[in-house]
């Protein structure tokens, strides 16, 4: 599914706002006339944007695959999109067999920022200095425990997740992009990451504090937590054959 | 400026209706304590969007550029954005000098567009074959009369326009993009030639059927008008030293 997060208060049903499951889950059923229930492999906040989120259920009627595209696209809101349906294996769970997900985190210092890019791209305003902020991302890759970077939700779990790619790289237009992907993500970790990593391109965090700020476990010591406007779940890993 | 015009009822001012003068206008205005009128380039229909629309205005308070940039910004929806000021030479008149502009319309043939792209192109159904539609565009190159082109208003007035540039590209995510360039444009003229190129595509037009239509000057000959949504004003040429 690809979806701009914009008008929605996030992935995870809610009742009386409008939220990206309630939307699928509405269409879905409308289309199979059976009340159908989705499980989301990432819980996107409100605002996040997604280009490859992947959405599993069960579904009692037989509608082939191309018929549920249409259909499901039909009673969806144009900024709402199925892009694939695929039948999938008997006891697949789109969260629980998710092994990675890739999210981007995209910003921008032109003075202007074009409407082409404000639904997506952050603006930041001041001069970042990247380099700095390249050399810091590094410090988030392998296994580490991030209950300094996430929201009280994650912090009352198990924070421990493990990061295989952790850089700033660039995209048309002059945005700049950070990539991060994990086995897991918690609550606001990734803005809370890029929030951080603005205050080293600004020199207020030495790029070198960040394994301390890891280990300090202590929300207070990371930065704050960066708009969701500008965070795109990018993609979802499965295991071979899911 | 850029701006998207999905919001809008087009650049023109009207009462009680949002558009994208007014809201120039209102900002600047309430910049600078005086009434500022200003002048477009191009008179974009509801919907159309900008990239490099030029607009011109006279203004009694001395404010430094950069201050008219931020300030008006500042009072300007997101989805509006002055991206550059500049102080003109003396009788400088946005529309009267303009020399020549670009348009472009685009549009996809993805069986589901992605949310991201769906505020400024346009989906189209079945299969269109480039090949004969490129060659249909090389039919509007050179001085025409325009007139099975054009909405009514400007079959009322002189309909002769000089194009410059007629042909399709591509851009990332298989988005078609038919680029034309002209002296002037006429009410719904992009819009008439893209609906007629689509026709072509689908096989119900001849490539080479376009001059009789451009001769016949009958608008019933020419294809619909398609959607504003695809379309946006590139750029907008004058001449040297302004």
């Amino acid at each position: 599914m690809q979806y701009l997060g914009t008008a929605y208060h996030g992935w995870q049903i809610q009742p009386d706002q409008p939220t990206v499951q309630g939307c699928l889950e509405t269409a879905l059923s409308s289309l199979a006339g059976e009340r159908i229930r989705v499980t989301g492999a990432g819980r996107t906040d409100a605002g996040v944007h997604a280009r490859g989120q992947v959405a599993s259920c069960r579904m009692v009627s037989k509608i082939p695959c191309l018929g549920i595209l249409r259909g499901t696209n039909h009673f969806l809101p144009e900024d709402i999109r199925v892009v694939s349906v695929e039948e999938a294996p008997e006891g697949f769970h789109a969260r629980h067999h998710a092994l990675r997900k890739d999210y981007a985190y995209r910003l921008s210092q032109a003075p202007v920022l074009s409407p082409f890019l404000s639904a997506t791209v952050e603006s930041i305003r001041g001069k970042l200095d990247l380099s700095r902020m390249q050399s810091a991302a590094a410090h988030f890759l392998g296994k580490h425990d991030f209950t300094a970077f996430c929201g009280s939700e994650g912090r009352r779990k198990n924070a421990v997740r493990t990061v295989v790619d952790s850089r700033f790289g660039s995209e048309p237009d002059e945005v700049v992009v950070f990539r991060i992907s994990a086995d897991g993500f918690l609550q606001y970790l990734v803005r809370t990451i890029v929030g951080t990593l603005i205050e080293v391109g600004r020199g207020r965090i030495e790029a070198q504090a960040i394994p301390e700020i890891l280990d300090a476990r202590d929300r207070t010591r990371a930065g704050p937590t960066a708009s969701a406007k500008g965070l795109t779940l990018e993609k979802v890993h499965f295991p071979a054959g899911m």
